[in-house]
């Protein structure tokens, strides 16, 4: 049975790839900073990936053949509230996960996820595709961008098999309520049950985003791992963006209730960048097969059942 | 008196900028890792500047007016035995720097001392200025690229006065053997005091490099501080090239005994990359009067002077 790694198990891509690849025949290890795992059925190591003689000792215990690695800060208002420790997780503990893996004897394969925010923006006219211009303009995509340039090194100067992603905003059930669609679902739940007053509040309803459901997320992860190429960096996205207002509308409807919109200033989040950037999917769909699958609505309906499942 | 803290003050650079600028009516306060300062009459901190509480603490009780901030490492064999830790103390170290920089009170300005290195090679016909291509083939420079991207983060979001250099190959007495030019004159000087036998081991002797004496260089650093612009970034080079072949039929003169030129595979450094780029320093002249001033032949000199009077 395959040994696939997976660094930031228990955060919300991770649990759902976990399990992803434990129906695919592999044998999981996961790999987060809390005392236990969210899961019941892997090998889990409570470590800190920034911390090099722990992760060899890991990797030489475990032997993995895949690695995926999603350890990281993603959350603007941490990153802000948080830079040198989030600079720390996303930088460090990628470079300790490639001298880990220069210095195992693995030939194993890594998924280094990335970021949309790596790209400058405005991207100009049509979606983006990875010859796009990489210039972050925010501290998430700068780390991501130090992680995929450093990360290339290793790939020519140490030959790893290292593969990286340009992940565009993606979401789903069991998002935290920090993101969004997962914080919009969860207010009109929170109203469809009595537990909130008929109005919801927003922050930016103007933008359209790219958004993939994560469950199309992951299968593309794991289709890159099988198909991809070495060094190489794929976007992975829906390819057209959606409009918050749609977004919006179609979550609001779901409740019988007449709710009121309220925009609040502090919901804008300060921090956040290339929002309104489309990702163009065609060389992960060319090198591996992969499409999005799932529409925005079905994405929509699962994460509201979600929150009305988990609030009630 | 004003207060001017160096980071990495035991350095090549920082003990000789620590000496300029106490002549310059600053009180210095100096750090770096070993357990004692090289000179004896600045306000000296043993600290790793990784370590942002203690970095707080420093800064609370001398509130520096200026920082150099020159603590990094560049060597680039180190860099590649010790990527891990090269990268902590480069980067962390800088982003520490930054975070304490925003918290204090000090209204500080910056001097973050960045690298040739993180110019595209090659930068294409003529010296490169700094709207050359950014885009570092090595890990030094891959470092130094990142704290310059995320710096002007911190200049952009938080106001910081934080002003950049892209400086160059320097050189001059004092200069570790592990650079080219104290390395030769290092050998010339044990071959005329009868140390070594006549015969010089080098590397590559059919570049040409930009060198600019390490006084000059610091008389940059001190007039960025004075008379630069916060958020830019300025090259500090000599605007030439100075074929190692010059270097080394210069040094060799030196010596009476007839000295016999042994290349060695060894000492090519597969990791250094830029070895030919050419740098312009129209815009640190024009906004600051610098002009480099030290022949090389005088460097040479000096060097040489140098290693014959610490070998005896």
């Amino acid at each position: 049975m395959s040994v696939a790694l997976i660094t930031g198990v228990n955060g919300f891509v991770g649990r759902l790839l976990a399990e992803k690849l434990s129906a695919n025949n592999r044998h999981i290890v996961g790999i987060d900073i809390q005392d236990k795992s969210i899961l019941p059925d892997i090998q889990y190591f409570k470590a800190d990936i920034c911390d090099i003689d722990i992760m060899a000792n890991i990797f030489s215990k475990t032997q993995p053949q895949e690695i995926y690695h999603l350890a990281a800060v993603s959350s603007p208002s941490y990153f802000h509230t948080e830079p040198f420790n989030s600079f720390r997780i996303n930088l460090m503990g990628s470079i300790s996960l490639f001298e880990v893996m220069k210095k195992s004897t693995c030939n194993s394969v890594m998924l280094a996820a990335g970021s949309a925010k790596q790209y400058q923006e405005p991207a100009g006219p049509g979606p983006v595709t990875e010859s796009g211009i990489l210039n972050p303009s925010g501290y998430y995509g700068m780390s991501k961008y130090a992680v995929e340039m450093i990360g290339r090194y290793y790939v020519q100067q140490h030959d790893l098999d290292i593969r990286f992603t340009r992940s565009f905003n993606h979401t789903g059930p069991g998002q935290a309520n920090n993101f969004v669609c997962s914080d919009w679902a969860r207010q009109v739940a929170l109203i469809a049950l009595g537990m909130q007053k008929p109005e919801i509040s927003v922050g930016n309803i103007k933008a359209a985003i790219d958004f993939t459901d994560v469950r199309d997320v992951i299968e593309a992860y794991r289709l890159i791992v099988q198909n991809g190429k070495k060094g190489e960096a794929y976007n992975v996205c829906n390819g057209k963006g959606i409009d918050l207002k749609y977004i919006l509308d179609y979550l609001t409807k779901k409740c019988p209730s007449q709710i009121s919109i309220c925009v609040k200033q502090e919901k804008f989040d300060v921090t956040a960048a290339n929002a309104g950037l489309i990702g163009n999917y065609d060389k992960l769909h060319k090198e591996t097969g992969w499409n999005p699958q799932i529409p925005i609505e079905k994405t929509l309906d699962d994460i509201y059942a979600w929150w009305v499942n988990n609030l009630r």
